[in-house]
């Protein structure tokens, strides 16, 4: 059962984190996920236009957080302790992108999401990420 | 396009891997992947009779190796460069365990695929991983 | 401080794993980590002779549970969460492989350790890996 | 044997990475390795003034991506294809952050190198992290 629909995450991305909310919209919210969108600025770009890895990795991130939200609440001091990512192409200049996480536990103490970052309008997957999220014992 | 299936990866299991060939068989093989049935002996469990860390990575490692295979034919020389494994739950004791790894990128040079672990009988997932395979230049 | 020196951490992994305590022998232990040698035997080699993925795999994650009980005592419950790990270059024939782990946290949640496996005779490493360990509550 | 010591790097960084040379220097090149201090601005930090996860990955990448460089030469080319971190402990709010990166690996195809990042003043390590570069054929 989701805590948090798509109207209240965005909100809670703009309270609790002003300074990179202009980057990102929840767009989706299901049982399992969420989907989050990049809109990219100039500072994520490369030479040649494409995406920077940090910045598929920020997106990465926050879709799994935002999935973890969605079902326990605005809860703002989960921790990412561990991220994998595989960069499997780079993504073309003037793409928008399209995080989807989804969670496979969410237990007392971690949770663990991966997502796939395709590009908006469709094709192969630029990036694959798996993350694990400690959780505070007060929210368990 | 698929180069093998069920019955040729089986077979190409047992000829290049005599060693670890009667642990494993492959029950599906579709576009983007397949799914590989671990058949747990004595020498996978750990105390309390629950498979052991090392037989689920085995098992991820060898469906994501026959995952390449299936599309690109029986070339034994892909090595696998790099993993990401998480686990998820304790696996119980005398559960059968389904592989199902699906293929993210078949380039020229390196293969990634991520698999599930999930329980015979249904349920939620149990270990999570993924793979990059160095496919060697001849092969290419 | 350590709480078990070299002839009890292998004690302990006698009783505890007699499946997989004839594989490894721990010949060190440093107030940060511990050295553990593998013992191959045929199960743990592929075709051309060399030590199988899943086998560097059981090495570093055994390594780093060592390592881990080495400071907190012999505590059989502490279970992996995530491991990642890179194949460097594949080991030689006949050689023994030695695993460098260091704890880099140790928390009461959570300990975390990376692991260098070199051949016993010296040279580059073969493989890293990174390990996380998720710690009982009443342990902590 | 180095290609490019520590005043070529950062000019080689300013030149090629216009964008994000000002939030990092070179300060030490090594036979195998370099390290890279990290001098944060306001938009790398998260809610009680924390550099943020996404920043300590780009200060991973970037370290092992110079350190490759060190080695084989102004090639702006390389590409991350794999990464892991993990994040052990949160960085106080008025840290300069060093990331210490030593290569493991550089073969004709792949790098691999794994980083430690510590606090300027001294302490137990904050994050560690592990990554791939793909070399592009000419530079082989």
């Amino acid at each position: 059962m989701t805590q948090m629909d798509v109207a209240r995450l965005n909100s809670f991305l703009e309270e609790a984190f002003p300074q990179v909310a202009p980057d990102f919209t929840v767009r989706a919210v299901t049982e399992d996920g969420v989907e989050v969108v990049l809109l990219p600025r100039e500072a994520h770009l490369r030479p040649g236009g494409t995406v920077s890895g940090p910045t598929l990795f920020a997106l990465a991130d926050v879709a799994v957080y935002l999935a973890i939200l969605a079902r326990i609440g605005p809860v703002a001091l989960a921790v990412t302790t561990n991220a994998s990512i595989d960069f499997l192409r780079k993504p073309e200049a003037a793409t928008d992108l399209v995080a989807q996480a989804r969670l496979l536990k969410l237990g007392k103490r971690l949770a663990v999401g991966d997502v796939l970052i395709v590009p908006e309008q469709g094709g192969p997957p630029l990036a694959r990420a798996s993350l694990t999220y400690s959780i505070p014992p007060k929210t368990a």
